[in-house]
């Protein structure tokens, strides 16, 4: 009896693709499924996923009569998963759950702070500009990239200044923003349209009493004057995973100058 | 004509939840979809959502038709969105793709740190307790669960020490990893069986020479006791975020005793 086609990985579990196990029709998949768990079993494999492509979506009801849950979904695939081992509790991690953001305190030699308005808000606000990380993205180059977007202005890290965490936010999820200090290498502004509505230099002092900013906003300002008298600020290293061997950043605080 | 009934969100979108508008076939269903879509048109409505439940999936492929997206899935629903706004480029963000987890460096006054040595791995090391985030939780009680759950010791919160960020993990997402300065409020260790494999206070020179150590953990160790030394800090503030009014958390480096 044939069974599908997949990609072990390291928990010994396994990985089929909807798209590269094409079935007839669904009482193909159907018998092809029992024939392939009834396997993996014998095999003792632990966790069983099934990307199923959109296309290939009629297989969803099948594979969650057979207990399987969904994990998560994106690209238009639906990520399935059963946990075979029937003595052990199930070791697979949620999926992610946590929008992570950059914003961006950059500040030029004329003691000036970069700050945008942005369009389609029902509040409006002076703020830093910012925005999500990308997939695959570090939180600096994100933070750089929003900047040279949004106001053309080019920059280079310094530090991170600040976390903020809300455990409530958009789509059920949390929201991580991490404030960084950028170094501005250009000072003329290109403003893109598309999603600011103003972006200026504003003098730091005007920036701090102005009645259109965010308080929290306005402490990060405050925060970073505080720490460069201080001589303190979270620095960024740059490293190898010992096990993936794939780029870590590791931010910790250092005292940058003495007394 | 009937329309789908939704509930409007602040950004002028609609999500339609499938359970509460369950159609008499498939074609119903389409017949449907096609007198609200020009409805909300007409509505100038920007975002559509549909979170169609696991037991509707044969909603999916005519959504897709229409042109709608998969933007995530959880608990069993997969969420499409359909941007109506022909001149505007989408501004909806693409969910979540972090994982975050919470460390703990638990010294104790013999100056031992609390380490533990998981199961069900095929490299073994001696690691910081901790694990993921739970939704809706803060990052350091995340850490003061973890220790509770897989040591039995009660801790209070101190103070963040350090961010690592693997840009490309799991599931395709980045990982953020916090290491948190936990005080321990109890000594007597209860393992937990299920995914600990051994648990114990260890001396921290002992820890900072064993073998079984990775390096960038050994170096938290060494970055706590200088920011010690140095009488610097991350400190955790929590206060309440001015628009949603849900709790914020924002950890700022300070001076936490002169010299």
């Amino acid at each position: 009896m044939a069974v599908f086609q997949g990609t072990l990985d390291q928990h010994n579990g396994i990985t089929v693709e909807s798209v590269s196990n094409a079935c007839n029709d669904i009482q193909d998949f159907a018998v092809k499924l029992e024939a392939s768990l009834l396997q993996w079993e014998k095999e003792r494999l632990r966790g069983v996923w099934f990307n199923v492509d959109i296309s290939q979506i009629e297989w969803i009801p099948i594979l969650s009569q057979k207990g399987f849950n969904i994990h998560h979904a994106k690209d238009n695939k639906v990520s399935l998963y059963l946990w075979l081992p029937k003595l052990e509790s199930c070791k697979i991690p949620p999926y992610a759950h946590n929008m992570v953001g950059a914003g961006a305190l950059v500040i030029n030699d004329n003691n000036q702070i970069l700050v945008v308005h942005e369009r389609y808000r029902t509040v409006s606000f002076w703020k830093l500009p910012g925005g999500y990380v990308d997939p695959g993205e570090e939180i600096g180059e994100a933070a750089q990239r929003e900047v040279l977007e949004e106001t053309g202005i080019k920059t280079e890290f310094l530090s991170l200044l600040s976390v903020r965490h809300l455990p409530s936010a958009v789509f059920g999820c949390s929201d991580l923003y991490f404030v960084v200090r950028l170094k501005p290498l250009s000072y003329e502004i290109t403003k893109q349209d598309d999603e600011v509505e103003d972006c200026q230099w504003m003098d730091i002092n005007t920036f701090l009493s102005h009645p259109q900013v965010i308080d929290h906003v306005r402490n990060f300002v405050k925060q970073a004057i505080l720490n460069e008298k201080e001589g303190i600020a979270m620095i960024r290293n740059k490293s190898e995973h010992p096990l993936t061997k794939k780029p870590q950043y590791i931010f910790t605080v250092h005292r940058v100058k003495d007394d």
